[in-house]
């Protein structure tokens, strides 16, 4: 898995599909050379359109389907660009549900080159059943009201600050984008469900009294399609700290128009109570809010508001930093 | 899935061990036509010893592993006698975690026999994400203070119970012993983890108002390794009643020493409070124990004691049977 990356973004009709090429960008600038884009591509992650060649001459090692899409599954239409940078020397990674070398003509040209074929939802090795005994080192785990409304960039973020006051942090990735960002990690939603808390527990083992893993959560305890990931990655962190994200503008479960979402604190409390399971002393550190669909004045208002009403800093990474949260450590 | 089995224990070294083989003949005693045992096992689930020969002569047609051990795995000196069965005519049905193909002695045999080798633990079909939407029908399931303290045996003790007095009944099998109980079912620790409450939403479809799916849970909320596939296979069952199944001389969670039990109140209102996240209406219907490590007025007094404590009717079905808990229902 080695930087330069390409980033293909296909034909996706909208720049929400073109999130984990957004979120490499965000995250790891210096290691993206320019987007791929095919004729209709609605998405625009900003930088620089490349040909393969062109990117090749930048020294891109890699081309990464930095999109998603409900399913999992790539268009057929896309496999002459994938088998085109494989021709060209490069390896391929992917997050799909769906494995590269699925498709035929995608495994030839890798086999035929010597390229390799990275799908990083799929763990490339086994687990054990969790065990929730203690472990050394201090871990932030970040969970959300809902999908998708800011778990990693707040982990992301966390690391990034920690790091700028001189402390040991590390990002822990357990989805596709994260695991690209951070080059390892865990895709905890694909793991078999016997696994899932046993694979967290593997993925920050035992560290430094002084260190902090910053742990990406995944889903919502209040979603009813993943609860059971979210439950199992929360015993499987054994967090100190939770921050609570959330997406102000929401007004139902994502993808699921019948569920409403959980209220803040109903929310943050459900996480206190069953992440004391393995980790009694468990407490709240902050709230992480992705206020990109308010105004600035809305979302200074609604982040002074949402700290009154819960009794903790709240925070939007873009708009106000993360020390916030960093200063309510211990 | 054809009965009749031969039911083989291998050589396992105690009776916890041929546990899947018990639940066959504790649940469908004319299915079997005998165990089959290699030297120095201790397991006997007083059946009739049968050979391959003398099974194949009483009309078995299927070779039953019916052992669990840690790990998954078989021993490989128990190939010859699966290849045995093979050339004799038996397809070939395991539990284990490995497939019974990975042993390329019984693939070959079984491609060479047209023999079926069924691995009910692996899942032959993609489900979708859950939803959470209402489903017609009615709905039990059996959840646990911790993993093997009698889910699986409460939920088919229901579909007797409710069949006896002429309702409409199905056990609903999430583990590899209740999916050769029922001939189909999802063993839903061996779904990946993003499927867990769809692949329960599957298996418990819309029915008729007045039909009732008595569903097997699996793990507890409170088993730091299976949490996760507790609470997803919650949400995917949406519940009407819940039956709170116990075992009262355990000392700690299973294989978990440090990890003490939930007490009863506890495990019952944390497993309502999050089953309403799909079924708002959702009720205790009564305690189930296993009360087999207690004597019979030791058994007697708890029952009484547990109902009196928590208010709600305590039966263990081979003391008591379940008519307690029938008559419970509205």
């Amino acid at each position: 898995m080695q930087p330069p990356y390409l980033l293909f973004l296909g034909d996706v009709q909208d720049q929400l599909a073109a999130k984990t090429a957004r979120g490499i960008v965000d995250w790891r600038p210096d290691w993206v050379v320019g987007q791929l884009r095919l004729e209709g591509c609605k998405a625009d992650i900003g930088v620089p359109d490349r040909s393969i060649d062109e990117a090749r001459g930048e020294g891109a090692g890699t081309l990464v389907l930095g999109v998603v899409n409900s399913g999992g599954t790539m268009p057929e239409h896309w496999a002459g660009t994938i088998v085109a940078a494989i021709e060209a020397g490069m390896d391929v990674m992917s997050g799909l549900h769906m494995r590269l070398s699925d498709v035929p003509a995608i495994k030839a040209a890798a086999d035929r080159h010597g390229a390799e074929l990275l799908d990083v939802r799929h763990p490339t090795r086994t687990f054990r059943t969790g065990t929730g005994k203690k472990r050394t080192g201090r871990r932030i785990l970040a969970v959300g009201t809902d999908c998708s409304c800011g778990k990693k960039y707040t982990a992301l973020a966390m690391e990034a600050a920690l790091r700028a006051r001189g402390l040991k942090a590390d990002f822990r990735a357990t989805g596709q984008t994260g695991i690209m960002i951070a080059t390892r990690g865990v895709a905890v939603d694909a793991v078999v469900a016997d696994f899932i808390s046993g694979a967290v527990e593997w993925l920050t083992p035992d560290n430094d009294p002084d260190h902090y893993d910053c742990v990406e959560g995944q889903g919502s305890l209040f979603h009813p399609a993943f609860a059971g990931v979210s439950l199992g990655l929360l015993h499987g962190a054994q967090p100190d700290f939770l921050i609570l994200c959330h997406e102000p503008t929401r007004t139902h479960m994502r993808g699921l128009p019948h569920q409403p979402l959980p209220d803040l604190e109903t929310c943050l409390e459900t996480n206190l109570q069953l992440a004391r399971l393995t980790n009694p002393d468990v407490r709240p550190l902050g709230l992480s809010i992705n206020t990109s669909n308010l105004s600035k004045d809305e979302a200074h208002a609604y982040l002074k508001a949402v700290s009154d009403e819960m009794n903790l800093p709240a925070v939007d990474h873009f708009l106000t930093g993360m020390d916030a949260l960093v200063d309510a450590l211990p």
